[in-house]
């Protein structure tokens, strides 16, 4: 069987490239995301008692890999990756029907006009991604902690030490809409790279994030911000 | 934006109408789904480590409502079927995107020629329900027991008290393949009345489950399995 989905809104995120996003959601809690509803989805009458749910479940589509193949097998970042595993065995974006599915903490709901903006924290979305469908938590049904969840049994922890240069510092408190500095502190506490990279000598890596291209370097167990770039800008 | 997705398989349930189905998955873990995967999405490869997992998500299409709109209010049984919430609140099927979303365990995977058979616990799925996905449950990232649900904050309780009349329970008995007297037991105990009926005298009702009409009575907080008779048959 055939169906055509169309998207009820989009994800505003302050994540502008994969690389450096969280494996799962739930685990910034201090990132925010706002879901963008569109007409005629926005509609209040479609978001009555909403609020009285602490956490949804966002459906999205994972725009960056539509026109790509899905692959039968891929490897985990958790298990190393250099180990094969089922795709259905995996949250992995290579999947048949490219569909995520993130648990997420509704902060509050506001209106602009004819949108309607869910404020959601703890979310893994790449900036832009479409939303197909909202739906509550309902903890009896969904909340399963006895599971077992094989390699994926245990959230990452936070494991490298996070430093900034000074000047790189200054950016972040500049920059006063969002706390850059703990934003990338989460982030780069879970070591970002991949994981056949960890344990290599001194290597620099970049993310984008908001309109800044955050630059760092691993050293052992420490990981140095040196420098936040106008995301785009010359070297 | 738009996308066309392909269904990878379908649920084999003995669910065979909407009208008794336990209202969240996991409610009736004694009744047993089997979700049938086709080529290519069947190959072995696609499932490697599936079976480490205890729990997995199953992303369906509610089939039987594509050609429907969708209703920005509905009213949740939940509710008593008279107070309006907005779809997004609700798990109701009458979604823009009519996906379903269901966390069910997974008992065992068999094989028969080029299909793969996931034996599921819990589903709460209509028989030929159409899968879009399936997912490992990842419990420290799905598992929120402290959400808050609103009006879906606990479990339906088992409210009703069933009995059998002696030639329905023959029939049961006589039926080896299930353990057809706990089914209708542990279906009939969640009250499926719709909430404007509970409470009305003496009713009589029936729903088709596996090859058979299952006719009942209420009666204040007892109800009486009247009849077994085969699907479609003759009165």
């Amino acid at each position: 069987m055939s169906v055509r989905f169309e998207s009820i809104g989009t994800i505003r995120s302050p994540f502008k490239e994969k690389f450096g996003i969280p494996r799962q959601a739930g685990l910034l809690p201090e990132i925010t995301s706002i879901l963008i509803l569109d007409e005629p989805f926005a509609k209040s009458e479609a978001l009555v008692g909403l609020q009285d749910f602490s956490h949804l479940w966002i459906l999205t589509l994972f725009h960056a890999h539509l026109d790509r193949e899905w692959k039968p097998s891929v490897r985990p970042p958790r298990l190393g990756g250099n180990e094969s595993v089922g795709v259905f065995a995996t949250r992995s974006p290579y999947r048949p029907n490219p569909i995520g599915l993130s648990a997420v903490e509704l902060k509050s709901i506001e209106r602009e006009g004819k949108q309607a903006l869910l404020f959601l924290a703890g979310g893994d979305f790449l900036d832009g991604t479409p939303v197909l469908d909202i739906k509550p938590y309902i903890a009896y049904a969904d909340a399963l902690p006895q599971a077992r969840s094989s390699f994926a049994s245990h959230a990452p922890e936070a494991s490298l030490n996070v430093h900034f240069e000074e000047e790189a510092l200054q950016v972040c408190r500049q920059h006063a809409r969002e706390d850059l500095e703990s934003m990338i502190r989460g982030m780069l506490a879970l070591d970002p790279r991949p994981a056949y990279r960890q344990g290599e000598a001194e290597e620099n890596y970049a993310f984008r994030l908001l309109e800044f291209d955050v630059k760092w370097t691993v050293r052992g167990k420490d990981v140095w911000v040196t420098r936040l770039a106008p995301a785009g800008g010359l070297e």
